[in-house]
């Protein structure tokens, strides 16, 4: 079975020039198959505040409307996805920038409302990903760079969860390949102390997991994220590491909080 | 030899939901190879004045300075060509839609600077198109949707008009297809009166080419979209047409303007 890695970055890594330079100089380096997915990071916002536009968030995610999803789509799809293409071009690696929507890769549904309407934004399934069209761009040496937009297949575009595109790829080719799943983001790791970039917790398996939620040492947008990786896991992804861009090295030795049942 | 169509529209088709869409409609029908080249539009227009920040334009080209460039990046990589990809998917076209910088598919150069500097705008060269990425997309049957944003290969985006890029593209794949190029825009063809849209020229030679420029039937942004269609036709694409919306049906028989040598 071929090795792929999906690489999942969040806002703070795509923010922070130095750390998306690290982050992109290893991810360009590595030798097997890889998908990278980014998030948004603060200029979707700062471009939503210009035109006068207030962001609603609802537990650490986006309400949509129709002239928020047109920024995110511009800002997401457009800027950050064609600058960190360009950026993996200059260093060789034969980036593909792509959405959900591009291949219909990504099927999605607009979320029901319930207490919240989330507006234009769309959740997915794993197994309704389309695994063949992204295995042929595999298989033709291009790179997937993803960008958070799905669509309803009615010619609507949705917003949706990065790393919920990250895992759901993850399971949806992981009867393809050997799966390494990594999110990166701005800390170390999972840390027992978040003032202590040291306190990095190696393991978390689903009981401990319960621990630290209990504890308050995992909390808010976290949770969903681990709840999504123990999915990952029992679908079949091999290995899910959590980790920060100091992580990255040439030698691709990722350290960080590994997931394990 | 299998048969490609380009099919390039406009920014006045884009800005127009009616016109676009009979467009998609019969771009989404045809059997043959096919990719789609796409202007900008007003869109752009408008969020930069939005921004204040005034457009400008010089013989009908933008100056791109940088806070342009994020803009035009964003309209035409993020919201129009995802827009585009998303309705044609909704009419199970396999769109993916891209720029000159997915997959290398367009390097380009910065333009020098002369009397006018047209800051981050790139120029292109049919013969350093990355023609082999092109022909392995549509030999796994997606139909590439493009946004005219190119790159210098050091990890700048740069803007580049989409009619040199169809034109480009044209002569690019030419070796490998039977190419016809057609360019819609708001017209039904080229008019010998522009008042009256039943004064369509039938067919331009490069000899009626140059009487009806020195008539000024033919000027401005008109006259570089022609050299370059006869650049084209001399180069090995075996046909170009410059038409209208109206010209669509479902018969795929394209009328407006033939430009033969």
């Amino acid at each position: 079975m071929r090795e792929l890695t999906i690489l999942k970055i969040g806002g703070n890594v795509i923010d922070d020039p130095k750390l998306l330079k690290l982050v992109l100089d290893s991810f360009s380096s590595w030798t097997e198959y890889k998908i990278l997915v980014h998030g948004g990071g603060k200029i979707a916002d700062i471009l939503i505040k210009k035109l006068g536009i207030e962001p609603v968030m609802h537990e650490g995610r986006r309400v949509t409307d129709e002239q928020t999803l047109e920024i995110v789509t511009m800002v997401y799809a457009g800027w950050i996805n064609k600058n960190i293409v360009c950026d993996l071009q200059f260093r060789n690696c034969n980036a593909l920038g792509l959405t959900g929507v591009d291949g219909n890769i990504i099927p999605a549904v607009k979320r029901p409302v319930k207490e919240i309407d989330f507006g234009f934004v769309g959740d997915i399934d794993p197994f309704r990903i389309n695994a063949q069209n992204i295995i042929s761009l595999l298989d033709n040496l291009f790179v997937p760079i993803l960008a958070p937009v799905t669509h309803d297949q009615k010619g609507q575009l949705l917003n949706t969860n990065a790393d919920t595109i990250a895992s759901s790829l993850a399971i949806a080719l992981s009867r393809t390949y050997k799966i390494r799943l990594i999110y990166c983001f701005e800390k170390n790791g999972i840390l027992l102390d978040p003032n202590d970039e040291l306190s990095v917790i190696n393991q978390i398996t689903e009981i401990s997991f319960q621990n630290y939620k209990s504890m308050g040492i995992i909390h808010s947008g976290m949770i969903p994220k681990l709840e999504n990786a123990f999915l990952a896991l029992k679908a079949g992804v091999s290995e899910i590491k959590i980790c920060g861009p100091a992580d990255f090295n040439s030698e691709n030795r990722i350290e960080g909080t590994s997931m394990i049942l």
